[in-house]
């Protein structure tokens, strides 16, 4: 990983050793922010307006004052100075509550903090990671649905992962799986495509929702319904999917070998393939 | 709330407006630090070592390569630039892991970020609050033991608390209560003081410490077993602690009167005052 060649921070763009904010925003004091990632592809950015629609709606749920609509302007200026308009790429976006001295109660009259910056980024046309995954209890909050900066829970559970050498840790609440560290995770059972409902125990990824887009428009059956921790040897096929993960197959998950070697189901392909077609 | 006059910064002491860290901060990105509150009264820190202690432990819980016992010697250093030595104040201390182009998995020879700042503060000798609290459904991570900066969960939960012009949201998980968006609660029910035992739903605050050994030296029983939502009308007495609340008494309970004036129960007096001779 590498720093960016340069960091947008409320309106200035500059260089990355110059990015600095208050210790007093509360981004940094209580972890008072959301972000956002995207990727720039064949000089589009993938569903950018689902990704700003998601960050508006998180933004009213914490009641932050910022209109996502201010964006697509000022990435403009960023990829420009960056020299990455139209170029492969991906951008990242936080929005914090601001800076003011620290208290848990915030002063209504609060300017949010905007910090944004973009890396050249070619993802493969398809993800060819066959994923070992642990799984872990999911200790987190239970607002998952909002895709804020208060991480420290994601970042242990994905250090697991990292110990294990793992790619990812999915993760089960009340006996079923619901997510993982930073992907959805679907599984596939006789044919059928299962993933945890988009309640307050997920992030409603933009991938996922094209997934199940996928999904129907193929004729393949798609459940929002979990998958227990006791149904996991029963499974065919296993997948992880994010904005830079795409669709990554899943080769093992714990001990449980679903391939023994780099082969990948029916359906993970299928819903690959189609996911290629959509850049 | 004011800004402090001075603020330490990875050894160096500036003043507020040029307190900076940067953007790539993983205490920014991702909210993976720890903070610690500790006052001075009367030329000394209040349980400086058990404050300490609770740091360093968190620090090893989340793996941030950091020695709290470096620290003393930094705050008087910072205490004599900012005129506070000796003085009554509140020192705020936050670690976080450190700055690195943003992923979730850290590198090993990441350094940690420590800031600082203290504020003149007199705390009143017995807090005379008699607070309105609401309660609430605790929707935050089942890790409360550590005490991280990810802390957007007790913002919103506090937050309520503001929006009712009360003074705190006290929580509850599995139908008992837990804690409150940034203090400890306890009960009083004939004569028995009750608090939620000091395990991985509360954060084992130094305050809370304090007041049950307190409970002990009197001869006032104490349980560490959670009071349930059924339980709350047929309560004599509630407070809430904490390093800067100290021991306030609560006086309402969403609708139930626990008071109808100002006045306190025996219980809430006696640990107040014994509380007071501590200092």
């Amino acid at each position: 990983m590498n720093y960016p060649d340069k960091v947008y921070i409320n309106g200035q763009i500059v260089n990355p050793e110059d990015a600095k904010v208050s210790v007093f925003d509360r981004g940094f004091i209580f972890g008072d922010g959301l972000y956002e990632v995207m990727v720039q592809i064949n000089g589009k950015f993938f569903y950018e307006k689902k990704h700003l629609e998601r960050l508006q709606s998180g933004l009213d749920k914490i009641n932050i004052d910022f209109d996502a609509a201010l964006l697509p302007n000022e990435i403009a200026r960023l990829l420009k100075t960056a020299q990455l308009t139209d170029k492969d790429c991906m951008l990242y976006i936080q929005i914090t509550r601001g800076v003011a001295p620290r208290q848990h109660s915030y002063p209504s009259e609060i300017k949010p903090t905007v910090m944004m910056y973009a890396v050249p980024k070619v993802l493969p046309k398809i993800n060819m990671v066959n994923a070992h995954v642990i799984t872990r209890k999911d200790f987190r909050w239970s607002r998952c649905d909002i895709k804020m900066t208060s991480l420290l829970g994601n970042v242990m559970l994905n250090e697991e992962a990292m110990q294990h050498n793992c790619y990812e840790t999915i993760l089960h609440r009340n006996g079923v799986f619901t997510e993982a560290s930073h992907c959805n995770v679907f599984f596939v059972k006789n044919g059928v495509v299962y993933t945890h409902k988009a309640d307050e125990y997920i992030l409603n990824g933009i991938t996922r929702i094209v997934v199940i887009e996928l999904c129907n428009s193929l004729g393949i059956e798609i459940r929002e319904t979990a998958i227990s921790l006791s149904e996991i040897n029963t499974i065919d096929e296993a997948f992880l999917t994010g904005t830079s993960t795409q669709i990554a197959a899943i080769q093992q998950i714990d001990d449980y070998k679903i391939y023994t070697g780099n082969e990948k189901g029916p359906v993970t392909q299928r819903l690959q393939e189609a996911f290629l077609k959509l850049k």
